[in-house]
């Protein structure tokens, strides 16, 4: 086996953004656990989730196989990409039930990163959720979506605090994309004008960078992705 | 039966702050219903929720008891006041129940309370959900509790804008206390100086006031209730 330059946990390693994390840092030789409903064929490890499970299922679970995967053997990273996205206001048919589906992808997703993170960081590693820009005004258009968002940009915030829980140095950030360029957005908005979408690319070399102890933002920070005429920019709240 | 002056909705009318409400409303000669896991005896209906009950389930429970209850009726206001406090950093053996626990007693409770008022509240009532000031910053030593609470927030503001799904001319507000004068406080925090506590009597005739068109604040405000020396200010976020 190939000496590896580190260890990285991808929380949604099956999703579009995930498999694309995955990728990357397989190509810059570090060892990548995923963790997420389904398996990804190409990471070093892989933790499933029950979707049916309750929370506190899912973290006795979680933790069980990463105390067999990682004994006691410390991550550089962990990178929460999980989640999704569903529309309504509080009159909506599905309201409710899209607000379960958003506290379960997103919320459940990141909380759960921030214990495995809090258990397996190295000292001065980091924690990566994704929260959504939208999130930072009111999203009357998608009220489940937006409460999710804005727990993890609060959450975000608590874990850098030097009581947070994380180990000594290490820091924790979201992400805040508009939209990101996937296939399944693709799919659904043909007629969008791509050149504002963020490139998975994007944010996986953002993300290895960071690992590196690159241009990392100030601790706690809100990472907006702006992306204008197929350029990406970054904007720290 | 003498005739009532309006129709109010406690959700949590069995907690401190709920009965409190719920005696108040009913001296000023209001209808009360009540939603709670425990039955409130001086409210004119109770619905019961089933603690074990996924979000969904609970949904679905409550909108059939409701039916029933109001039929065509609507009310002047749907108060939520459910919740609780539960303490712990990411590194907490507890972090993650008690995140769950928080999810459930506030976001639950916010999110089914705001799909009733969408549907049962007459144009210009209120919804009042209930914040936390300590959740406009960060809260490294209750993180569950933060993150919960935060999202209350984000919720308040979306439900406030004319797209958010409440009936036309219809009004969202938060309170954020710091600490109510709750018999629960008074036995765990036996020597705390109670003199910054707000009582609940200040909470239930504010609501009252709101509820009654006097003094309203902003459509989507967060009021911060702020008490020094036994005197409670109100402060707009």
């Amino acid at each position: 086996m190939a000496a590896t330059v580190g260890k990285i946990l991808v929380y949604g390693g099956k999703g579009a953004l995930g498999s694309t994390c995955i990728t990357s840092f397989l190509s810059q030789k570090f060892w990548v656990g995923s963790i997420d409903l389904q398996q990804n064929d190409f990471a070093n490890a892989n933790i499933l989730v029950d979707r049916d499970a309750s929370l506190i299922e899912q973290e006795v679970s979680i933790l069980k196989s990463l105390d067999s995967v990682l004994g006691s053997e410390k991550l550089d990273a962990v990178i929460c990409v999980a989640g999704g996205w569903a529309g309504g206001n509080s009159s909506s048919a599905d309201f409710v039930k899209n607000t379960d589906l958003m506290l379960k992808q997103s919320v459940w997703s990141s909380v759960l990163a921030s214990s495995i993170a809090s258990k397996y960081l190295k000292p001065g590693g980091i924690l990566v959720l994704t929260g959504a820009k939208a999130a930072l005004a009111t999203t009357p258009g998608m009220i489940g979506y937006g409460l999710a968002k804005a727990s993890i940009h609060q959450l975000t915030k608590s874990l850098a605090d030097s009581n947070g829980g994380l180990p000594a140095g290490a820091q924790a950030y979201s992400i805040l994309p508009v939209t990101l360029d996937t296939p399944m957005n693709r799919k659904w908005m043909p007629k969008a004008d791509t050149s504002t979408w963020t490139p998975l690319e994007f944010v996986a070399e953002l993300f290895t960078k960071w690992i590196k102890n690159e241009e990392r933002p100030p601790n706690g920070s809100l990472v907006q992705l702006n992306t204008k005429e197929n350029k990406t920019t970054l904007e720290i709240a």
